[in-house]
């Protein structure tokens, strides 16, 4: 069985007893098993029952390193949790090799929840691309931006300097590429969002940013410019279609105007937004207005997980709750903001994000024969509102199998768990969590 | 590793490099390895390397049998979901067989999650505790009283008879007890309410019923009799430790006076009350009034699962979304939710609920080895913020091992899901779903 991408609104979106033809990496044809069996010969045929094959998640916000990380504070105010357990952790420890061992760990549990592309917003960018390339799934990767000095970046320039290297750099991989990171409007002054905006046109690439995450910053920033920073990213242009704007749960009617006229993308992380409280972005309204909206699970120190399953679930439930109305968000727009949208947002829709002749082969297998998905009546539905992470079996990219009965083939998975042991240990000393 | 239950509001209630020693189904003895070792030798001793043991969930509110309804109509208005697809399939299907095949498929999803006890309310329920005594878990089920003529109990008369039936067979069974269940004051008259009152009083068990799970339900109230729903059973004197009242998503502030000073449990939906936009309990607010709060996931076919580690998250979320503060509900209360508040609920705290010296061992393993839950600063946070059910290794209830390497040992798992599959296609064709 295999879901496939289309407009219409309704639940029968998907193809039963399906095959899929895989040829140079790419989907060859797609149909029923038995039309396709009359048109191919497989030189390698791989059956999987009572699976689904779908699209592979695409994490469209994330940083991959903050997994070692990973529930050194929760329950905490914003600030708290930022101040006294985050930025001091980071400070001491963030380092290429904190970098590399944080994302092998991040990229284990994501190829282990079905995510087939990830979009990475970190430092130390080039170990991320790294890691992601010997891995062998897609992925966006980028050195941020920020007006504070940082013991990796102690000045701009040298911010800028990073954020335009990892460009070149990820030229060395296929299936990696960069984007342009300022941080957020809040932590960077309108000549650094400007110098940000022409360093994404001259490597046409999108700008990946933290946008109107809470009230106060939008508050701060209207002191400050006496209008909202999306009204200020407008003014400098930097509102288009290359524009991933993450968070975005402070929302009013001229920022819909704005977004749908100009075709920014809205990355949602609903997880992250409910556990720190930041707010709902009112995703039912923007994908009313056309505005593509698509899913991300923001780093594993806010959420804390990087699964797409719960991401999606978390989605329906803030939606379905602060519109009361059960039918806001169906599972299967759910499902296209965790796959294809996220490749809208990317710029890579004509590459990945379904399944459909022609595209990469980035799909994943999932197993309905467990209990908690039978029985089945709707596919979509048990995936969205049932499914769990283990139940991904399987998973490939641009053709080639990454995890084998969930066993990923590229990574090591017990150095990996072993290395985050070790920085355990280490930033436990630091923090005073023993 | 071991969870211990203690009053205190922070973090360490954990005990590091535990050993629990099992005796005639109860803990015997609980403390650090060493301490243990020293004390006595086992006849049977089982190593846990990473595993966190923690007393096994409760779940409060469930239909188990409406697990061979789950995923038939999804983001779809309550009565529409109810109307058109739940109620025609319930009243051409219930049957024994039904309730029998579902709450088998149920039990082992549930198992598989980590529940050691759920609270039931359905029909034939001589059914569902047969199935729960061969599980060998724990549970309370009850045959739910509605002033709404049923095929299975086409008077009201009936009603009270096999609600009072179900009582006494549940007698054969150790680990069965039977509730009293008069499904909602909306589908109940005063007088039916009286009398499921005096019959919970006669058998000295919880009365299990929905209350003021939507607006419209308490609005309805109001126009007939001038009051609140929890003002009417405070009147008919159904307000005590005894009453376990599911949903309440609409709380006044005189509701929360009373519930706090007659002891009423407030059993917690969080998942099935945002995807139905039933609405939000304030759970933050009844727990720092000291009221009883315990979890539930409500039966799958609103859910869509059994999982109580998608509740807590859930219940976490939602909280701190709709106080907009990140330290409401702390991952230790919503663990406490999730198991020993159930137990207060059920009237079974001194047996189970808790992992303590004399009560039940009624406890589960939990791997934390997974990427997912690496590295491990805090199991607390670990077990609610970032794990997951296929996690749960083993479960034992009253001593008995009921699940080893996640095969849960005591029901046939092929041939439950062979049955729910006939189920599938007999409901499919009713309700016109190929």
């Amino acid at each position: 069985m295999s879901a496939e991408n289309s407009d219409n609104k309704n639940s029968k979106k998907y193809l039963k007893d399906a095959a899929l033809v895989i040829k140079n990496g790419k989907i060859l044809d797609l149909d029923t098993q038995d039309l396709i069996f009359k048109k191919y010969e497989a030189q390698n045929l791989i059956n999987k029952q009572n699976h689904v094959l779908l699209p592979g998640f695409i994490n469209s916000h994330t940083h991959l390193a903050m997994s070692l990380l990973k529930g050194v504070a929760d329950d905490l105010p914003l600030m708290t949790w930022l101040k006294d357990n985050i930025w001091p952790a980071e400070s001491a420890f963030v380092s290429k090799e904190f970098v590399k061992d944080g994302a092998a760990l991040a990229l284990l549990e994501s190829i282990q929840g079905g995510v087939t592309c990830v979009n990475d917003m970190y430092f130390y960018a080039e170990e991320t691309a790294k890691i992601i390339h010997q891995a062998g799934i897609r992925g966006f990767v980028s050195n941020s931006i920020l007006n504070i000095p940082m013991p990796w970046a102690p000045t701009l320039e040298e911010c800028f300097l990073k954020a335009e290297q990892i460009c070149e750099q990820v030229k060395n991989y296929d299936l990696v590429g960069a984007t342009i990171a300022p941080h957020a409007p809040y932590t960077n002054d309108l000549e650094s969002l400007n110098k940000a905006k022409l360093l994404a046109e001259k490597f046409n690439t999108p700008i990946h940013m933290h946008v109107q995450e809470t009230e106060s910053e939008v508050q701060q920033h209207d002191l400050l410019y006496q209008q909202r920073p999306l009204d200020t990213l407008n003014q400098l242009g930097m509102l288009s279609k290359k524009l991933m704007a993450v968070h975005m749960t402070q929302i009013s009617e001229s920022d819909i105007q704005l977004l749908k006229n100009t075709g920014v993308s809205v990355i949602h992380c609903p997880e992250s937004n409910m556990k720190l409280a930041s707010g709902a972005c009112p995703v039912d309204t923007l994908l009313k207005n056309n505005i593509n909206v698509a899913l991300g699970t923001d780093g594993s120190a806010s959420n804390n997980n990087l699964d797409m399953f719960g991401e999606m679930r978390s989605a329906s439930f803030m939606s379905k709750l602060i519109n009361q109305d059960p039918e806001s968000l169906s599972a299967y727009q759910l499902l296209q903001m965790a796959t294809i949208n996220g490749a809208k947002a990317l710029g890579i829709e004509n590459t990945t994000g379904s399944l459909e002749i022609n595209k990469s082969a980035d799909f994943i297998a999932i197993d309905l024969s467990d209990p908690a998905t039978q029985p089945l009546y709707n596919p979509i539905s048990q995936l969205v509102y049932a499914a769990h992470a283990h139940q991904v079996t399987d998973s490939w990219v641009a053709g080639k199998l990454i995890m084998k009965n969930r066993k990923v083939l590229n990574l090591e998975a017990e150095q990996i768990l072993n290395q985050s042991k070790i920085w355990q240990e280490k930033i436990s000393k630091l923090l005073k969590l023993e």
